[in-house]
């Protein structure tokens, strides 16, 4: 049997192929790519702190170190549907686990190019993926991690998808509204709401982890050889919270928090999130079934978040400072936020290796070995424009 | 002043172009189209019922008729983001009455070829115009018709675009859950999405019209000449259902019916259409406001549909069979249908000329006329597969 992994460049996708190797020893991993994210962050002029190595040292080592042999890459474009049906057809994947996009909010806010490329490139890959499985079969579980941030931030509960409302003395079970605050999490409403269609009107099982912010150096396979390692992005554009937090306090750069940093969101380590992929394909959705999970651990305000990467620098000689900086996009700076997040462990089972304090200190470590490399970057923490702001 | 209509060679983008150089004739009215219209329903084998003519001999026939120079052309495809900007650049509108869009559900389900033209041609044609627009002017006003169709048919009251709802305790005003039914659909509802946060983070005006099912075969201007008229589609994927249903009437090919035809829809009427744009126009949203107007002058079940057509034929002579086929795709057969649409008369204040009743004798007469034209394509009333089976 074959599992499919696109995005198996990025931080998430490259450890994903490691784990699904490992979980999976019988059946063969493919992963594909067309190494965009490493133009992406070109593009911005940062790179990633911990250095990664090509695709192909990746899985010499990878063979060295497990000696494992059931991986293999093609270098695949999936804006191309005849590429995606080829793929598909020739493999014929039990699962796809499809973590391909273009994944930053701020870099789909650049320009309209930026915002035209990001929806172009995220949704019509997905529904490439959608029409080639239908094609092939149909019964091939698609699982594609879109965002927390499809929500927004609601006055009201988040539930996982769908919420059971009564309306002018009716009652009716409606998916969820959408209200996301970027061009990049709009395209993955685009994806969630083509892949809830394409399990009713073609009765494909689809998985739709809705992922909130992904932190941490390594997972247990990344760290067992520096050729191994994935990505570590801490630009304003590729790096999310915690992770730019984390290279900014090494390099004595204040944090920079928008506004009162109120601003709530979910947050799962990287090692977490690899876990929960390798879960939802050992448990796959119903044929037909379109499957919601909310996939966070735990819920930390931007100012929290601030405090616990402060007490944690504290703890490793490193004192760092807060700052307080304008918000760069429209947003809400204080709000409610309630999601629900039951079924990463009551259906999948996740059982959490890391929280946030937990990681903090191994993250902070890692990155003073790489304190350099971020240094030589610490320009791109904030844009320019921001930057003068100061 | 200037007003940008997109679509303008299609069925309401004709007529449209036709009122708003009427009702504003100091402004000029630029019309784009890239005639993909007429290249669809060449490729499904059909044609328009009523001949319809270039749009160098439309533009020559409106001068000489009303007496109007107003009116300028040019093709344009959308997708091309620099030919979209050069445009609005160029002309500079205070308006963009957005029409241009492959509009048909049933050629979005034909084959995943055609499901992703329908999505990237719809999407990136109003993401273009959206990018354009925030770099050219915010102030445009956008008005789009979206369709009713993203609302599906849930067990609740229909509201106008936003609901206030209460959950688990605690209030809150969302935007309505989209459930739509085909790849067609879907397109607008990422269009209605990517409007909705376009008001939001660019403070552009938006008028988002949640278009009904549009009938008719003329408005007050096409009638004047012959070559003046707009298309008439009446094939599966492109005739909607009235006008799909007055042709087979004309015909004696009896009615087609999915399943008991409980399936209930808003209805507005080609002249009412065209009515409501010069409203949109005239009465603006305000900046950053993002308005959803449920546009359709009232609701009728395909059943009750084939029955007016049924006794309007009879006061022509027609005898009207009904005839019950398979559904051709997944959706409720018998629902709850109670959708508002206040705005239109209250904000608006469209005072409609017509009814689906008012309307069929019109319509069946003016079908009488072009009887041969039906009959040379009226295998085209069902695909192959829904033939087969009757």
């Amino acid at each position: 049997m074959t599992i499919l992994v696109t995005g198996a460049d990025g931080y998430m996708g490259w450890p994903a192929l490691m784990r699904l190797a490992l979980r999976f020893p019988d059946e063969t991993i493919v992963g594909v790519d067309n190494y965009a994210r490493r133009l992406w962050v070109e593009e911005v002029g940062s790179w990633s702190a911990i250095p990664i190595y090509s695709m192909d040292e990746r899985l010499a080592t990878f063979k060295e170190v497990f000696g494992k042999d059931n991986v293999v890459y093609h270098p695949v474009d999936l804006t191309d549907y005849y590429a995606v049906k080829e793929l598909i057809e020739k493999y014929k994947p039990r699962a796809i686990v499809h973590l391909a996009a273009q994944p930053s909010a701020p870099y789909s806010m650049i320009s309209p190019k930026h915002a035209l490329y990001t929806q172009g490139n995220n949704v019509l890959a997905t529904l490439n993926i959608i029409q080639a499985v239908k094609e092939v079969d149909p019964k091939i579980h698609i699982i594609e991690t879109t965002t927390m941030g499809v929500y927004g931030t609601p006055n009201i509960d988040i539930p996982e998808g769908f919420f059971e409302i009564e309306f002018r003395g009716r009652k009716d079970k409606l998916p969820f509204p959408h209200q996301a605050g970027s061009w990049y999490h709009w395209s993955k409403v685009h994806d969630a709401n083509n892949l809830m269609f394409a399990a009713k009107v073609y009765k494909i099982p689809v998985t739709d982890l809705r992922l909130g912010v992904v932190y941490g150096t390594h997972t247990e396979e990344t760290r067992k050889d520096p050729k191994l390692a994935t990505r570590f992005d801490f630009d304003f554009w590729f790096g999310t919270l915690f992770n730019r937090f984390c290279a900014q306090a090494v390099t004595g750069y204040p944090l920079t928090v928008y506004g009162k940093g109120g601003q709530t969101r979910g947050y799962i380590s990287l090692d977490d999130t690899v876990e929960t992929l390798a879960l939802a394909v050992e448990k796959p959705a119903a044929e037909g079934e379109f499957r919601v999970v909310n996939m966070f651990v735990e819920t930390v305000s931007v100012r929290g978040m601030a405090e616990k990467v402060q007490a944690a620098g504290s703890k490793v000689g490193l004192s760092v400072e807060v700052m307080t900086v304008p918000p760069p996009r429209v947003e809400a700076l204080e709000h409610y936020y309630n999601p629900e997040n039951k079924k990463l462990f009551d259906e999948l089972g996740l059982k959490p290796k890391y929280t946030v304090e937990k990681a903090l200190p191994e993250v902070l470590e890692d990155l003073l070995k790489v304190k350099d490399r971020i240094e030589a970057k610490k320009d791109k923490f904030l844009p320019k424009h921001l930057r003068e702001k100061q």
